[in-house]
């Protein structure tokens, strides 16, 4: 494949595999959760953004080039934040405690979904032991991140009165910084993969990653909406319904 | 606490968190899931069988005693067969060909979902990084699974006229693998785990390796019985029914 050739696969890995497809995300941008289920969402997602700058550190310890090295540390300053400036982590923090959480639970990581734990977890995993070409390509879901972020801040704003515009300040900053990071990877990725199975093991690392977040999705799904089974020692909102009454019968 | 008290305390963690309670498990003993539901179940169950002997061997070359690792390779044994003996790898395969599935497609680990994927690998990367003490108590759950595959056996055989007991073998010998592999580990936990902290981090291990376990059939539950949405890339069976037609809209 040319370079070219390849960013037009990657980009359809995003248009069939990221988590804007998921209903989990419909149900949160369409304004029709309750509560107790965007507090699941943001309770769940802040062990992903606690998981963030530990992926990227990983990724940093990997990369022998200072030039390389230089661009990515961006990264985890910009979600660490500085003696200025908030980072992703506390504004994500910020958005949690705006629906209502509390701090101490949500830092305590305690309450969150098994599948959240698993999955993040796999994300530090494969950047710790995939090539670091691969390592890279993970980060490419930031390619598709502004299109979802818009609809995301429009549809909750509109959607939840107990939802504010600085509830929801983490976005703001990664309209810029989401897509700054992924053209960066992009062109290293477009640069590097150049044999068949250098180009193979990107797009794999990409779908991978997209699994990864959509797998945090089913499980909100399935804990939070139907068929509203939190597992043991998961978080249980006040006003989460009972379960459904029986398993559904499926077809023989 | 006290040995025994420990003891207690790890069986009621198994009574309420193992994977017996699961409502997958339900289904597929009352005889009311589909063939396809059942494939969905042995092939990802499969990616679990062939992780035990990797996840035991990790934990073999982390033992320092050589009396230890004696009674811990067994486990390997059994698992991967030897030249007179089908080992359990062998035997969940012939049970997933069995139920009808394509051999090289089970052991090609492709159609897996991606939640089985992560948290067997976490049970790997506790096995690895935990406290050999937690390492061991990670495998507790087998204290519990002679109840759960009586029950299976029965249930799937009555249930399922695609299911012949030739198809279930690899669970004979776990009838007798299992609480052999149980008592000494329980044996070794009880002996070692002393402090308060110890023991917080064995039973906090249990409750892990049954949220593993858990996380599976709640991805099997999501994908294949309601809503029914395997993830992108995963197994569709041929009689996969469509999705519910809409999310299920949730209180406000």
């Amino acid at each position: 494949m040319t370079p070219d050739a390849l960013e037009a696969r990657l980009r359809q890995v995003g248009e069939t595999r990221y988590h804007h497809l998921h209903p989990f995300h419909e149900l949160l941008h369409a304004g029709t959760l309750n509560r107790g289920q965007v507090q699941a969402w943001a309770l769940n997602r802040y062990y992903y953004q606690r998981g963030i700058p530990i992926k990227d550190a990983t990724i940093l310890s990997r990369m022998e080039d200072p030039a390389l090295r230089r661009v990515w540390r961006q990264r985890i300053i910009d979600h660490d934040g500085s003696d200025d400036r908030r980072g992703g982590i506390e504004k994500w923090l910020a958005l949690a405690t705006g629906v209502g959480l509390d701090a101490a639970y949500v830092t305590s990581c305690r309450g969150i979904l098994p599948a959240t734990r698993f999955a993040v977890d796999a994300y530090v995993q494969l950047v710790r032991e995939r090539p670091l070409l691969e390592a890279i390509a993970s980060s490419l879901t930031e390619l598709f991140s502004p299109g979802i972020i818009s609809t995301r801040v429009r549809g909750m704003l509109a959607g939840y009165d107990f939802v504010t515009a600085e509830t929801l300040a983490y976005f703001d900053a990664r309209l810029d910084q989401a897509p700054r990071d992924a053209e960066f990877a992009l062109d290293h990725v477009k640069r590097h993969a150049r044999t068949s199975e250098q180009q193979a093991a990107v797009i794999d690392a990409l779908e991978t990653k997209c699994a990864i977040l959509w797998t945090q999705l089913d499980a909100l799904y399935f804990a939070y909406v139907a068929p509203r089974l939190p597992p043991p020692g998961a978080f249980r909102p006040d006003d989460l319904a009972p379960p459904d009454p029986a398993p559904v019968a499926p077809p023989r």
